[in-house]
């Protein structure tokens, strides 16, 4: 297939075993914890030959690890095929982040699927391209733009997971809801919270979130930062305090929305509406931040347009998210005003 | 500018002190060399706030050090709007390799600007977009396709470099003549090895390159692979010896040449045609190579099709290049009998 893939082909299956994947030619790069919580992801695993099993988290994503799994990666892909082999990517978000980007640098890129394990990669992560390593505590300050070839969802690996990472995802799912402002957000609310509420919407927000990605694939136009939406502040409290993605996503749209009630962008009505969908994601109160650790974070932030100024997405209303530069020091003040910072 | 670029802007320039690069959006990565051997380089790198000076060669491109390399580039670029900024990579080939890598990753990727200071990399390696790390002795093994937006061929910093490594850069001029098939070759045979064969026919040999990259510009079809003439064996000398890349490449056009007889492929008459244009190489006789090394080196290129086979670019004749797929094994065989083997 020839590259740039911009959107992957989506194909929903029950179980693994519906999969069509050549033992032959697929390089397998999975969490490990899939061993420990899924008897059927176990016995399927075994017909594979060239394998990795990786530990989920940030530490894979850390460039000082890196060197140390593409040694062992390589070594595992002696006598295969380079030309006609396929990564697949069997994990959460941090496990696609890694294993998308070893797949667009391995032998300067080699066909990609993936094969999402857990709600939040499985609506959002997965698609799109988006690879990404950290380095030391700042996150995604390497990656690519590297879109799978396919990416299987599969009912019985997405059942597999606790309650509380299922939980994770309704940060995302409320967030491209938000952005997408068509009807499904309707049937988002009266499902509230339960594992329906994935199901049933999982379609929906995949192609929204298609839909923003093929306008601006690189992320060359602003277009595509409208799906930041929640994530500038998101990102400060997952580095500083180690939550995880979803939950600190879900923080950050009570952020961005409080923020846009107060710059105007929102009607009081309109605020108290969007409340409505977000109190659901129960987050919970949190240690304060310290202000100078916030300030070379949002720095660090990738959207950053040199010294003091980055693009913040607003909500003028559900389906109308907004771009606005504005100051690292604005942010720290709107920070302090919610009552974030220890000053 | 939106990627993938394929036929980047190629840019001839007398004077450094000619090129349009803003020193506040501009992050110059360079051989540190050239401080030594050109003082126009030194003073007009004065005016660049982000820089950072590497020590060209293979070591540059291990992945042992990339780590080292990526923090202290982040660290320089602090201040940087990295949405508006630009790697301008000036330096040779491992310089171009180490540096194009480190513009398509970094922050997802920014633009590129290639100032090639060297023939070779004026020739050939600064276009067609390739990057690449090694990992340990294994070259290439990671990488992307990326080209510059702007490649600045400048005259002056050509002209610094020794004699020896301007020499260099034939076996790549030779290489391509041979494949394109242009007349351009008589203009060659008649200013041979001199530095007039070097810039009188960069031009050609730069759309010779271009021509067959637009065909194939991410490999995938096999026609890119033609201008890997001279390299498989070439490659194969490069990592065992330590020999320079032109050198080893010069020694590879020898090898498929001999072999392409031996196949029956080329006419006696042929051969000795091309032989006249290879005289000028100077190869040296080189010490003799352990099989087993060499057959772990085969498997390791990058263009090989799994355990016991790679492609092989032949010659039917000058213009006429030829794919075949042959064993690591006949490779061997051709080594052997062409006296590269201690047994």
């Amino acid at each position: 297939m020839e590259r740039p893939i911009i959107h992957s082909k989506v194909i929903f299956k029950n179980d693994l075993k519906d999969l069509v994947l050549d033992p032959s030619s697929s390089f397998l790069i999975y969490d490990c914890d899939l061993l420990k919580h899924s008897p059927q992801f176990k016995s399927w695993q075994k017909k594979f030959r060239f394998q990795y099993s990786v530990k989920a988290g940030e530490d894979l994503k850390d460039l000082k690890y890196f060197e140390s799994h593409l040694k062992s990666i390589l070594k595992i892909s002696k006598g295969l095929d380079t030309r006609r082999m396929s990564f697949v990517i069997i994990g959460g978000g941090s496990v696609g982040d890694f294993g998308g980007f070893v797949s667009s640098i391995f032998k300067r890129g080699v066909a990609l699927i993936h094969v999402p394990s857990t709600w939040l990669a499985a609506i959002d992560s997965s698609h799109g391209g988006k690879t990404a390593l950290n380095i030391d505590k700042a996150k995604n300050q390497i990656g690519s733009f590297y879109s799978a070839e396919k990416i299987y969802i599969v009912k019985q690996l997405l059942k597999t997971q606790a309650e509380a990472r299922a939980h994770e995802a309704f940060g995302e799912l409320i967030k491209i809801a938000l952005i997408d402002g068509g009807t499904w957000i309707k049937n988002l609310a009266s499902n509230y919270a339960s594992d329906k509420a994935l199901t049933g919407n999982l379609k929906s927000a995949i192609q929204a979130k298609y839909k923003i990605v093929k306008k601006d694939p690189f992320e060359k136009s602003g277009t595509r930062q409208l799906l930041n939406l929640g994530h500038t502040w998101g990102h400060v409290l997952e580095s500083s305090l180690g939550l995880p993605h979803g939950t600190a996503v879900s923080m950050g749209l009570y952020f961005s929305v409080e923020w846009s009630l107060r710059r105007g962008l929102l009607t009081p009505r309109e605020y108290l509406h969007i409340q409505s969908f977000l109190e659901c994601l129960e987050t919970e109160k949190v240690p304060k931040l310290n202000s100078q650790r916030v300030y070379d974070l949002l720095l660090q932030d990738k959207k950053s347009e040199g010294k003091a100024n980055l693009s913040f997405i607003f909500l003028k209303g559900i389906g109308k998210p907004i771009r606005l530069r504005v100051s690292v020091q604005e942010v720290l003040n709107e920070a302090k005003r919610q009552g974030w910072l220890n000053l």
